[in-house]
């Protein structure tokens, strides 16, 4: 089958490019001594989490529950979930996926740990549990390294629980701040009798400096394995390591300058994450998309010497590749031109 | 069932409001001569589209061929799809489309018309076709009255066609500017001997001034139904009026200050409409949605007496209720703190 019998919007995903950023991060790694351990909410496919596998990684990332059940569905055997798990529904589920594989958590409050203690104490498999650092990102976490060791004793200390490190979600651009935290972190819990024997730190945009976080054992990239314009403007990757693209129609050209596209918020998102526009046309990149409604993309053409006319493709490298998936029902796999497979989007929509 | 048995995050569709919401526009709309043809992108649920029908709407608005198949397969037999319909596979889904129901779409320029005119011409069924005007919104449509009539004429003089008239999505504020438009057009077009018997204006922001659209013979909003942090910002309607919710449950109290809930931009997307903040808080309403990341929203309480606790389960109006249908594959419908059903958004993610 080839491209040309894809009608739009169509999610693209260049599986040679998939391949070679897989293998370019393990290779990374492997010279770090850091193990990986990739977050699958970028492609929510199965078959990516386990080829991610064959090249290296120790197990996966999931963001929920629902996505854990899906990839444990598909034979993968080791995942960690670094979120705090709250309500008696989600303990349940939880405590049955421990049953099936290796399953890790985290908490950064005594609510989660306390949760976690009263679903796992009768038990005969521990639950795995890291504690969640805030060190810089100003999200879940806990905020010093001293309340993390309070927490991670309160763990060690706890019935059904296994203390096994610490974890983190860096803000981009902090890698000596989030080594400070860590290293201050691991030391104090060495120093209480702890054996932190995990400590995860996760993140795309400052993967390449990976190993300057020297306390880290782990590194979590997600949005890897596709880069995208958010990545490539942070030197992650360049336009060429784009596995993701969005393929989209010219529907009209009301005015000389103005194009406007089938492809709306409904298949870029309006994440902007601090950029200018909505994406960059791969055929034109001095296009600018101005504004995206749901099942519109609004383009400026000012820029351009050629421009589209109404029926030409374009393709579309998004702010946000994550984010894509997520509205996909399926996403067409291809080498080159040739389209290789249609794929359902397995953990699309896991929202818990 | 009640809603505490339903676990986070979920959308919470308020059916007793659904039903007023549903009720009050018709009924003003009644009163101005003015049909309903409500567009069904906001719920994606064939129920709402057939009881909307029920009230007294004259058919539905879809803005995909995908949830126009979805919505004839639940038995609505009137849809418009204001959109140039592009490329040859979805003209042939839109002649199956035309064997089965009564279908209008529309053309804001010649290879649209001429891509319909090739598709319709040997059959014995005609398919009826708008011309759509950009009245201020700078998206899609015709830039001018006379362009209008033009393109009109070309619809009228080719085989399989017919031409109905007009349609525009007006630019939200710009009631006056979409009335001189429409109603030049309209003369330039019975100047030119052509009949326009629809001109369709729509959109929920400015919808109880869509009388003053005098030449308008229809109206299609979308968001009425469920109304939004938006349309309130607008005065399209008060927060009572709300009707679509997502239930979240707190899982981090990082500081004094800041919340974090385990909706994200999964749940209640990026799109800020130009409002500050992602969403109101129904329960505190002093908070603040200060960003979000897929599964994390942080909430700045700073401004709140009292404050949730882990655990605790908050509801949220979004910023905009038609995004967030797209991203759930079931939505709770309730009365009061009942769970009434279930439901499959059985549009949901029909991109093409």
């Amino acid at each position: 089958m080839k491209l040309t019998e894809i009608d739009t919007p169509a999610v693209l995903i260049d599986t040679d490019r998939v391949e070679a950023n897989l293998w370019k991060f393990q290779a990374y790694a492997d010279s770090h001594a850091l193990t990986v351990r990739p977050h699958i909410k970028t492609h929510k496919l199965p078959r990516f989490a386990k080829r991610a596998m064959e090249l290296g990684a120790i197990g996966i990332t999931c963001q929920k529950l629902g996505e854990a059940e899906v990839m444990a569905d598909a034979g993968l055997t080791d995942i960690f979930v670094p979120y705090n798990i709250i309500g008696k529904a989600k303990l349940e589920r939880l405590a049955k996926l421990n049953e099936r594989i290796t399953i890790s958590v985290t908490a950064d409050n005594e609510t989660a740990v306390r949760g976690y203690a009263e679903t796992f104490a009768g038990r005969d498999k521990p639950l795995t549990v890291l504690v969640e650092c805030d060190t810089g990102m100003g999200r879940c976490g806990v905020q010093s390294p001293e309340e993390a060791v309070i927490l991670a004793r309160l763990i060690k200390s706890s019935k059904g629980l296994t203390f096994a490190g610490f974890m983190t979600y860096p803000k981009t651009g902090s890698v000596e701040a989030t080594e400070a935290f860590l290293a201050e972190t691991e030391k104090l819990a060495i120093e209480a009798g702890l054996d932190p024997y995990i400590i995860s730190n996760g993140g795309s945009p400052d993967m390449w400096r990976a190993h300057e976080v020297k306390s880290a054992t782990e590194h979590r990239p997600g949005t890897y394995i596709y880069m995208d314009r958010f990545q490539v403007a942070k030197g992650a990757g360049t336009w060429n390591d784009c596995a993701l693209t969005v393929l989209a129609t010219v529907v009209s050209r009301p005015t000389e300058d103005r194009a406007i596209i089938d492809a709306g918020s409904k298949s870029l998102t309006s994440d902007t994450l601090g950029l200018d526009g909505f994406g960059r046309v791969v055929e034109y990149p001095d296009a600018v998309i101005t504004s995206l409604s749901e099942e519109h993309g609004n383009i400026d053409l000012s820029a351009c010497k050629d421009k589209p006319k109404v029926g030409d493709r374009i393709r579309i490298i998004p702010n946000h590749a994550c984010v894509v998936s997520n509205l996909f029902d399926n996403v067409i796999l291809i080498s080159g031109n040739e389209v290789e497979e249609i794929a359902p989007v397995a953990a699309r929509g896991r929202v818990d």
